[in-house]
């Protein structure tokens, strides 16, 4: 380690674009310092499939040894094949809210119980390591500069809440009520003793948290606009912007996944739909700082141990 | 001040019950160290009526002067003529969801300086004080004390989230993203300038936040369960109940109105319908700390100045 902050980023544009403006907001109050932070492809690797998906399908599997009817449901053979062209025809909404309903039910205590043994045997299916070493290097270190000047933290993404909630302190330091994701609805219930407790629905609440449902959602959820956002996808779009629309100077990052010699380069599209853009175009008409993950990070992941 | 914790709590069995419970949490990790506080007649004076529905009052008020054909509205005349019997009749969800289009289209920024605006010239009707005033101190040294054993604390009201936000930081040091309350949706817009931007809808988001919604509602919000909570009310009844049923030694505080000479004299009943028990009796058999504001507290509200 070195006293630099951001030791992982190389010198250059993007590092001096976010150091330059670290050091410009000393008048912004600091309940106005909140930064929100995607997941999947923004703290960590989300190829060749993202990390919840191969949970579910875990899950899938274990239960289609008993079961292997199971199979037969279109969006469970989906996942089981892994095949993402084949649940983007029946609709990733439809696909979560099966894969939900496996854990219909489940109070929060089991369903983070069998998160929790997940990420305690899970090892990246191309590059054999565990979920710690999958996040980025220099993402960890951004958030540390950000705590450093007084951020508040949330991480806002289109996986579940309650999945990222298990690794978001482990993992990042944010704790569970700064992780806004999609969710499932909670039914209070009775146990023996009559006491309260909580069992989950295959209910979704609100839409899938992605794109305006995410600038939505941190509003109901934690109530304050960013002036830093930080993602690398077509579903981050309206939070980045979100980001540059406040009285503060904001700033708005975009991770682009172009390193395919240490993680994987690939092309994410600027809007949810019919948008042909590329999304670094637009990066740089809306004035995002582009992150090049070949030419702007000196590491990628962290060295284990 | 002394340094003796919660100087405002007379000795006796309910001072020593929370102090002593406080003693006993060493073990429990600090993730784990959890409260959850109601708002309305447990961290603030809720009579002669909340302090939000003066808010929308005044308001209807103000609008009323220029449109007077508002005050035909059923919703808004029982307001108007602060009628609690109208408004149970006509049903407090109605009354809310008729309160919230007021600000149908605000954005947060709107709404939120309209409820400064309100804060700044508010005085108690009955105790001719600001808001701040209206605040009770013992509970204030509640939460120091909480947080000087590395709690978490959040505010868990029935009242509207974004209203209770706009104080939660400057009368009790919890920020926005740990209010839950009654929850008006979003609607993401364009400014001029194509920047996204939020308005407010009158579509409730999910139930109103009492009784096992307020449950429902700290799970899917904050996503962590209490080992602390305290209420006032049947609204609260299962969130103190909840803050017993898990695996950590809980402690539920139910405040109890007996102070007619200092604050005003009134019973909740236990459940919120149908249930004759006074909360008192619930709080007894279910093993919960009342608190006599006549008998447990030296001081109810802070000294000014």
């Amino acid at each position: 380690m070195t006293n630099e902050p951001l030791p992982s980023w190389r010198p250059g544009p993007t590092r001096q674009a976010i150091v330059e403006y670290l050091d410009s907001i000393g008048d912004v109050p600091v309940e106005d310092r909140v930064a929100y932070i995607d997941n999947d492809g923004t703290m960590w690797c989300e190829r060749p499939g993202y990390v919840q998906l191969d949970f579910f399908a875990k899950e899938l599997r274990r239960r289609s040894e008993d079961d292997p009817s199971i199979a037969q449901r279109p969006e469970f053979d989906a996942v089981l094949r892994a095949d993402p062209g084949a649940m983007g025809d029946i609709g990733l909404a439809k696909v979560a809210v099966a894969l939900a309903g496996l854990f219909d039910g489940s109070t929060p205590a089991e369903f983070g119980a069998a998160v929790d043994a997940f990420f305690e045997r899970y090892r990246h299916p191309a590059l054999g390591v565990p979920v710690a070493s999958l996040v980025y290097q220099p993402m960890l270190e951004l958030l540390d500069e950000l705590r450093a000047h007084d951020f508040t933290i949330g991480i806002v993404t289109g996986g579940g809440t309650e999945f990222v909630r298990r690794i978001s302190g482990p993992l990042y330091g944010v704790p569970a009520e700064r992780v806004v994701g999609t969710l499932i609805g909670y039914e209070l219930d009775r146990d023996a003793d009559d006491r309260p407790m909580l069992r989950r629905t295959v209910a979704l609440m609100g839409e899938a948290n992605e794109g305006a449902p995410k600038v939505e959602h941190i509003q109901s959820q934690l109530g304050r606009a960013p002036i830093l956002a930080a993602g690398n996808s077509a579903g981050d779009r309206e939070m980045l912007e979100w980001a540059n629309a406040g009285p503060h100077p904001g700033l708005a990052i975009l991770v682009d996944h172009d390193d395919a010699d240490r993680e994987f380069a690939y092309e994410s599209k600027a809007a949810t739909f019919d948008d042909a853009d590329k999304i670094t175009d637009l990066a740089a008409r809306l004035g995002w700082v582009t992150v090049s993950m070949r030419d702007d990070w000196s590491t990628v992941f962290p060295s284990s141990g």
